[in-house]
């Protein structure tokens, strides 16, 4: 188990796979599950595609549009608005825990040959949801098999 | 494994963190990995902030207008509006269930000294999503380190 | 650790529950914890409720109102709309990537006496979000018991 340190630069996407695998080779972990969590509140662990860099850009700009900065409407259209009461570490602070909840904090994944089992085009990113820079930890803990 | 009986008390949150870790402290579990589930298709586990208590109540009001009980619109703004088929368990149940496929029913987290591994700031919460107070069984599985 | 092949029919939900108990079954795995991963980034895994069908009705009504094919708006209100540059594998394939952010792509449950440990109302269902049939690959790995 450790806590790998990661620097993020704002609301984004950093992707985690080559440095997941380079931590299973210099631990010399072949096979099992990879168990990854973020510990914070306001980033998250999510799979998506790794090819077109446009897919990464159009998840920011729809979690931004349904997790607004400057409050939220209604989507039953009955016309209720809102604003956020937590605000004192900032308007991208409550937007950023909701985004959180409505995404995942934690993984596991199988490890096949040293390295993370993932589809072709999948790659494991730490979503950054703060507007600034933030340093992250994000625990790796490795199990055996069966 | 065992199942903890958790009684609910309407839509909101339950810190099970103290409870988790009491369960781990009686079992004499040091270190490992903790599978936790809830069993059921109307409530979440959520990993959130548990300093400032305006997070969860801003987490509670964001819910209720995404998933709102008396049917929705679509966000692309063409002005398609929707209402719940499945409606006999009431007008919180089918917002229940979506609720819950937005958020999770399953976290693994590492168990470090007899604890739960956690961010200074996150908490494990059960996350009701009824309106009305329930029993819910929680899953707990612990699996040893390598 | 093995993959199963699962044919799907555009957006909606196959019960994988059967499915992964016949494999436990096959493999003789009576306890322990089942990994299960979708090698996908436009499908997810979730748990849903598996009685009356139309709660699968409603989840898919639900998500293609909050991740419309045609763009989305913001609901904040302020009127901002967007389209998706990603574009180019087709309409419905963005949605896909963000329907798959807003859900899981991992699950791990318990296994008890060679079945998926589950409540009363869950089944384990991979939800194509893709509107055209695919081919799609789901891990599955058992780690022991402590």
């Amino acid at each position: 188990m450790e806590q790998l340190d990661i620097k993020t630069h704002g609301e984004g996407f950093i992707n985690l796979t080559p440095t997941i695998n380079s931590w299973l080779a210099q631990n010399e972990i072949t096979n099992g599950v990879l168990h990854i969590t973020a510990l914070h509140t306001s980033c998250s662990l999510t799979i998506n595609e790794n090819a077109d860099p446009k897919v990464l850009e159009d998840l920011s700009s729809y979690m931004k549009a349904l997790v607004p900065e400057e409050g939220f409407k209604s989507i039953s259209g009955n016309g209720s608005s809102f604003n956020y009461k937590h605000s004192d570490e900032g308007p991208d602070d409550m937007p950023a825990h909701i985004r959180t909840a409505l995404t995942c904090s934690n993984l596991s994944l199988s490890i096949n040959s040293g390295r993370l089992l993932l589809g072709t085009w999948q790659a494991v990113y730490l979503w950054e949801h703060r507007s600034r820079r933030q340093f992250r930890k994000i625990n790796l803990h490795a199990i055996g098999e069966m």
